[in-house]
């Protein structure tokens, strides 16, 4: 960057040809993550949550300002210092620089906002999908209600599981998969509310609708033994994934199955778009017998209150 | 902007040749307004301090984005609608679109990002002060504090003032005070913390001190009649201010001259830029018999706690 923090703005240097994204999003204790958070749990889970953004638009993120609101018992350099660390390991790994921000005193919440690049003409948004698209996602759903269901010390589920908790607190955003979308994927969002949810907000955006098919879903084994019955709601229904969901046109799958192939991809195809029907709902799931499921969304969790 | 708020993110169009200006600042409730301000009234002050920061780059203010952190009893349509409509007159007023953000619940508090233009390389910034540079500010200093004190209710001044009340809930963020100081002013920054602190900033940043004259403070008559006693405190330490302070060097001297005698640029020269000396206070204030005086800084006002 050209000039950083301590001046009265940050001056950033965008590269020729590209277009910025750009994000916010606010994070308050005890209700997108427990007041026991640590400073490293908090600061990643933050970065992480809004680089999700980024990788479902295809972008480069490049930099962000963090506003950051803080109670008298975390004011201290111990928390600060673990908050800090947290935060500058995340940003190094991903490429991206803090330029700025605000502290205030207070309830804990923070707001990050984000500015990525995209080449001109090559972000991925909601509104491409047609009929006869395949839909996609990356990686695993159902992890992030599963750690929910741990960090909230669900006692009847007995979940004992590092990775789940680092899935919480350091979903891995999927940056290098949205690069890799860019100019095929027809629509694209990150999986934060549901994969229902936000399939849904492709439907509606795009003019469509879609059928999942649940033998398709990837869900951990871990998940799948921890609770059997609540496995394919936590993975149509739960938040938190970070994981992204994709469409791709006929003319584009050789290219997806290619990525996959060659191990560049990690997603799998998990159903198909239909053309709009404001008769049905935007998103059908079908079991293997071709029977359609009825799918009730659960509230959303808070911790606590 | 090619793509606004309803994606992952918003998708914006740099201007080719132009480098990005980003900064975030926090207001919350009880701290940096009363508690009892209408939904207009946070959402003005809360864009025009932000907008400040872009003014003090010579930025071109473009795109926000606006976390609103809301308390049960605003969560209504009414303060709401009062609170669009304040933010909205702002923002069209000084071109700068919102492309997204985010509400969550809980104590009142916003977290406003803004991103600017600026063409490359004509950036004002804190550090370019040089030895015989002459030092200005646009408007009046101690409105901000002025006003503080009839927000706050201070009964021992009397104050009913209009124009005090808008100074506080609207300073006038000085945009093209900043665009046309863009290859003429040698520092800028805008006064959010007092002329004393903001003038030692660049001061600091350029390597420099500073001597301000008394005698050519433009106070507005107004303030001087309200409490003759404060109003060279307030012009010199209160914050809120929201002007510009800003040096030239003496080859760009007769250009802001010319600019404010055709009226296009409302300043007035305050002092001088002298060499650094660790020896003594970054930022000294003589009377007009070059009689140094002591400033003690007055602590930082909050809304009664």
């Amino acid at each position: 960057m050209a000039l950083g923090i301590g001046d009265d703005a940050a001056l950033l240097n965008v590269t020729p040809g590209q277009q910025l994204v750009m994000a916010s999003d606010t994070l308050v204790a005890g209700v997108h993550f427990p007041e026991t958070a640590s400073g490293r749990q908090v600061a990643t889970r933050a970065l992480c949550v809004n680089l999700s953004d980024m990788a479902a638009m295809g972008a480069n993120p490049r930099w962000f300002t963090l506003a950051l609101t803080l109670p008298r018992d975390k004011a201290n350099a111990e928390w600060l210092a673990d908050f800090s660390a947290g935060l500058g390991d995340i940003a190094k790994q991903q490429g991206v620089a803090l330029v700025g921000g605000d502290t205030t005193s207070g309830p804990l919440t923070l707001t990050l906002t984000l500015v990525g690049e995209v080449p001109a003409g090559e972000a991925l948004t909601r509104g491409g999908a047609g009929p006869g698209d395949s839909v996609f996602v990356t990686g695993y759903l159902g992890d992030g209600a599963a750690s929910l269901e741990a960090i909230t010390n669900n006692k009847s589920l007995h979940i004992d599981s590092d990775r789940l908790l680092q899935r919480f607190y350091s979903p891995q955003p999927q940056i290098q998969a949205g690069l890799k979308l860019r100019a095929i994927a027809s629509a694209c969002i990150d999986i934060s509310d549901g994969l229902m949810a936000d399939l849904g907000h492709i439907c509606k955006a795009s003019g469509v609708t879609a059928v999942i098919q649940t033998e398709q879903l990837p869900i951990a084994a871990e998940i799948l033994e921890l609770s059997p019955l609540d496995a394919l709601e936590w993975a149509l229904c739960g938040g938190d994934d970070y994981q992204l969901c994709f469409t791709v046109a006929a003319d584009h799958l050789a290219k997806v199955d290619a990525l996959i192939e060659l191990g560049e991809l990690d997603a799998r195809r998990i159903g198909t778009i239909n053309p709009g029907d404001q008769s049905i709902s935007p998103v059908s799931v079908i079991d293997k017998n071709k029977t359609l499921l009825t799918v009730v969304k659960p509230g959303y969790n808070h911790f606590g209150n």
